[in-house]
């Protein structure tokens, strides 16, 4: 049914599906075609399982690879109109081009939740594996590119968005890049544990116990066609939390996402401006400030997690279903490539972005400088203390509100200090040097950078 | 830009857009092309506002209205991949129709979001008073004919899942119905409260005021074009409440669908039976199990109203904007039409079923005369009290322990007990019928049921 | 029960409840010794209307007011144990107290949820009138006289986190303040919409019709006896869109606060620095950074916002009760007084620290000099619009670009382009005056907050 | 600080804390007492690994241990009140009780993150280990009972609330322990899997490098003290993700417990009543219906999952945090101890009312019996389309509706059929069996119930 976009509902089927290229991958795994590529994918994978168990012959298992390659979704709809009903539909329209000779074999002792769950818990192993991580790990690699060039650049650690302690910004992007490597290792696990189910109507095999004595272990084989494992245990539908699981790990992946946004767009801040977003050459930043240099891609992200977080919900109460199961979780499940689709958007959002962000290191020099004479307050207090004095903490903090009150730098005080000398002669030169030179206050933060970027890029195999 | 539709995302463009009709309504006030076509309008109706006050001539509304009409959303969106910026490319696109005379009064001392906030909140005004309050009412209106034609259907009232005590049938849909009333007016009014803004860029008139010494009346004449009242006050964008409160009763009329849909679904259940939807006579009710019959359209709607209802949480979130505004809430906001789309399509599904519904009073007497033996436990119980026993509810408590246990019928044991015959003797005829005939124990309902009709009818003018 | 309170499960049961005076408060309203003194209020208007009506005499409520005078909840609690049903446990209770010619009346013709349901909403608009609204108006007066003194303090408005255009710090404020302004207009409304029932087990008044003929009519007159209608129509519960409304608006309050608080969070950032949390003289802001100032008290109320807002879910989903009613909303309306005190806390907090603010106009000037050279931009394009520039938008974008690349201030550029003095000889004495001094072009800011301050005061009676 | 619990306002601090040995479980791990003792730990463990490596002596490890023995909450807080930062608090009151010797070395190089969010994760490490798995295994052992006991019983599948295919109830049990199970083995990883941090006030090691030229080991082994792993890269704080992850765990047990409930609530609906909650003699089930039986345990945990269920949004949220922290995650975070005892108050309901389940085998084949007709539906359809009939499913649909109408038994129409016949007289023993028996239409029901309870058993060693 050919379509003016502009006429759909969704932002996700017009605004954001402009880049061809990209929405042809998400089409391939997410759209209704895809969904009924997958379902056929499941009847003829359980044609192969009854020839290897020799009750119907290799040209039955031909005709109907032939005729699930000829199917057009299109059709189903069409035949959808009179059954009403999805499966049904599709079964009668693989039987319709198929001989009579093979006709009984199609959707045999099957339920429609079988073909279901199965197909759908396959392209969400599928798109996990081939579209989801390959994505994700290619972002991850453009923010290791990051930490490694600018694992010495100082900038200032900021909590409660007040000046703290310094860092190197290389230390910021690490902590963003070693979240992202393991939410990828959890939603490798989470893919990985997506199961099917052909226990049939109410999950006891009862229709599949006609034919099989064994009809657990037919459950495995047909599955295996599929690569898949089949759940412990299953009513009409594949107990539900293997998918609760995935949804919450595409979820909490987001969340990185647009943590690490949010604080690209603060660093962007016209006071702050550590780092800015690419601008073309002819963009327009605002209709009617022509000077703007807006966030924007920052802001998608993370307007775009605040739109797919909280459906979280939604698969949280789809894990109740009544008895054997009731269709309550037949619409909104249909809503969950949705959060694929919106993840994938920032991703590779997120590439473009990273792959040519701006990291402006005389800025965060500068708002380094601006801090440093404050940030020796907390050396000093803990090389005061560890020296013995009784009450380090309490002597700084009146040193730094007299600092304030007095508009005189800390360092000075600190040297005027009479009663903090016994303690200052103490100090070995490693301590000397960072009290008096600040940016060398930055710990271990260069180290720390070379490890996580080693360590990933060995573990996924990066420099090969 | 056509495509297919079955390679759409989200299932409000492919599977749930196939009754082309409604669609066509949805489109016109929920899709892209509504979009851009609501910014167009208050953009002509800034020219139209100048032209009052003398600053641009009849002719340049003219052209502009012209201009306005040509437009195609395509257009739009080819300009923005030049400037990246959706309302400058809008302006770009009419300035190129107009004439050089007319071009300086276009977008004149405007900033983006007054264009894009002002189009949205009238798009949604619009929707609510042409689209959402008629399909609700067409609603409403057939739930009315069940509560008059059901009025005195006996039923009996369930509590905990439990049978309670009777009530008539009319008196359950007349629940719904009188909340779906209430509801409607709420939104009339969220809907009527939907403000627009013509305040500038961060909400100080800056650049309207280089024209006027009085921005704010020019704000009021724009607004006026639209049938719209502006913000009390406006940073970049509209006060967020006014959306938020809107959203917030689309939500909570789905909660009432989804209520009503989960009670038919569990009347309809096989051992409960009392209502049913219609079937055809070609549908299939299982892929495998050809008697089934399945509540599938109240399934539906509950399970729209599992993915919808957690998407408040995004408007909650969309509160927080940064300063004068972030564009945090920029492609969240775009989110916001499914929600009414997803209502539509409840409230349409829900006219049909409720137009062909099942009312079975042979098994809705049946399934009371299980329990009327039981259910005189309460009156009895409040008649023995007002007579004065001084401890009736545990008296009675442990008469239908005995019954359950001696496996006697509670009237049986009622009218043999010589401790009761004392207050029973003091019975008026009333209290006495509804003693022996518990059917005759509904107590208003048939009335309710009336007022309720007459009431909303009225007010409505249903009748007419 | 006595018990240490840091044994206690919620942090608003320790940690926030330690300023006693407020504490008492939300206890009077929100614990379960308010949820069982309300339930005996309605218990006893049970018994008044009985008497207006003539069924029983003066004495008997006079009985029943001593009663419920003396009962102690560890009585009803401890009754409870052998009930196990709560509503029971109270009448019991009650009646334990009172002599056996007053026993009959108590709780005649009620079911529990005609005291529960009626309780709790009662509870809960006398909250909103009492407690609620009057902090809230106490934190609006707060806001208003801010707007009042920095009316004119000039500040650089941001979108996006940039620098946009100028305000000042009062219309900054008077946008938090007309919002709250708004939200309380809403609470008021909600609170007063709050119904009561007496309308029995399942809504029919099949109890009370034993004894009225209008029992429907007596239900209103037990409300009246308390100030509260009846809903239009109950089950066993009245119908809840009633409470999710009041639920939603405490919500949507709470986000104001939550985006007024991360506002100031970020305007302290160690880089704005323009308004500051007080700090009191021996306050910690770290336990190892002993300069820091951290903006803790915005960033609870932004947190306490997180914790709270998302239960509006729970709400929504308590609109659903199967049949007359289930009982699964009856723990999580328990929870219900917990959002309440929540913004009760979060409303305090604002309250103490908004009245002593510390706004530094200093910096504030300063941060607004940094950008006053490029917001000439905007007036600039503007004015060059409307003088008939043809492309004026454009013109000025690439002129702010060249400013950059050059380093030259965007002022000079424009004095020596030769292509803009024909537009520029046009301009009036105010656009000139704007155009070469930035901090002129506010708009109508200060007029605005006086504006805004005149009302609400007005309207609230705050000059009284 | 004693306190009258009724005064409290979180239910769980009243209403579900009456059961005193349960409680004092809750308080050991969730308390603001147990918040404290895990600090105290921590901040132990510091101070032992400070004298491993030879930094001081074992006697001050003494003193800090006995120190920490002696502290009380409530000097904390009365400490807190002065310095208004909850660790400086705690540091200064250990400080106090040790010698000027010892002073030195409490907190030395600590933030007060280290130590909070490592008292916090290694809380419910414990938690999980210690309380909430053998809570959840016992309650597993209740389900496994049930499921060997009812392997056989024969109990109608139902879907979509109809009638489908027969099974057992041990499967419907065994379909939740398996559930149950799984997430067992889920939050043992996601628990095993928190993570703690002694990085420093921004996590790159600013002040133990001071001190240390490798603190990241020295962050090993003070971790190792309380048997927790560091975090691949803190900042401030731990990477919120493994605490999300956790959270997701216990809200998706609760899902499993949710659903459970609400198939335990329609199976004991009036006109099912296959189960029952046990019912003490003196127990009241309705203040006003003395007769009614209502699921109020299983109605409790399903609106307990309504209260904690939403709370996830909380965690997403809390995964956002801006640059090296802000505290917005602070208060939200002081209430996930609520969520893990919403869910052992859950637990520990079902825990009772499983051991005490009522199961009416007589009532399972009544409700069987009614469908036995019908169920042959399926198997005919499916034996037909096995044997080459060329339209199973159609015809098979036809004859239920021909059934319906004429009011003939399925099974009586099904031997009349002339043109079944020649594939009926293809039927194996078996399969007549199944066809004219529905009883033995169960599939291998009995045997997946003996396979799970065998292997779980096994698998978690519950027989010996």
């Amino acid at each position: 049914m050919e379509r003016n976009s502009f006429k759909n509902i969704s932002p996700l089927d017009h605004r954001y599906s402009m880049r061809e290229e990209e929405f042809q991958e998400y089409t391939y795994y997410f759209s209704e075609e895809a969904t009924i590529r997958y379902q056929l994918m499941v009847e003829l994978a359980v044609v192969k399982a009854l020839n290897l168990r020799g009750v119907c012959s290799g040209e039955v298992v031909e005709e109907v690879e032939k005729a699930v390659e000829e199917i057009d979704v299109e059709e189903v709809y069409r035949e959808e109109l009179k059954t009403r009903h999805n499966i049904r539909a599709l079964v009668n329209v693989i039987r319709s081009k198929v001989s009579d000779r093979a006709k009984p074999y199609i959707h045999l002792s099957l339920t429609s939740y079988d073909i279901v769950d199965t197909a759908n818990f396959l392209r969400f192993k599928e798109a996990a594996k081939k579209s989801l991580i390959p994505h994700l790990e290619e972002l991850l690699r453009e923010w290791l590119r990051i930490v490694e060039e600018e694992k010495e650049t100082i900038q200032i650690g900021r909590t409660h968005g007040q000046y703290a302690e310094p860092i190197t910004f290389g230390l910021t992007m690490a902590y963003f890049a070693s979240r992202l490597d393991e939410r990828i290792n959890v939603l490798e696990r989470a893919a990985g544990n997506l199961r099917g189910k052909i226990a049939g109507a109410v999950g006891a095999y009862n229709a599949s116990s006609i034919f099989f004595a064994d009809p657990d272990e037919f459950e495995k084989e047909v599955l295996a066609e599929l690569g898949l494992k089949p759940a412990p245990l299953s009513t009409q539908i594949v107990a539900p939390e293997y998918m609760t699981d995935f949804v919450h790990v595409l979820i909490s992946i987001f969340g990185v996402l647009a943590n690490f946004s949010d604080d690209m767009r603060h660093l962007q801040r016209s006071e702050i401006a550590e780092v800015g977003e690419y601008f073309a050459p002819d963009q327009v930043g605002s209709s009617t400030m022509p000077h703007k240099r807006n966030p924007i891609n920052y802001e998608n992200v993370k307007s775009m997690w605040k739109e797919f977080m909280p459906r979280m919900i939604t698969s949280y109460q789809d894990q109740i279903s009544e008895h054997q199961r009731d269709l309550t979780n037949s619409a909104s499940g249909r809503f969950i490539p949705e959060i694929a689709v919106g993840l994938l958007l920032a991703v590779n959002r997120l590439k473009r972005v990273s792959s040519r962000m701006h990291v402006n290191r005389v800025k965060m020099k500068e708002n380094f400088n601006r801090s440093s004479d404050m940030i020796i307050a907390e050396p000093l207090y803990i090389i005061l203390a560890a020296k013995g004095h009784p009450d380090a903490h309490e002597y700084v903090r009146k040193l730094t509100l007299k600092s304030e009150e007095e508009g005189k730098n800390l360092s000075e005080l600190i040297k005027n200090d009479e009663l903090l000398k016994p303690y200052l002669n103490k100090l070995d030169e490693r301590q000397r040097e960072i009290l008096y030179n600040p940016e060398k206050y930055t710990g271990i933060a260069g180290k720390r950078c070379e490890e996580i970027v080693n360590r990933i890029k060995k573990e996924r195999g990066f420099n090969e």
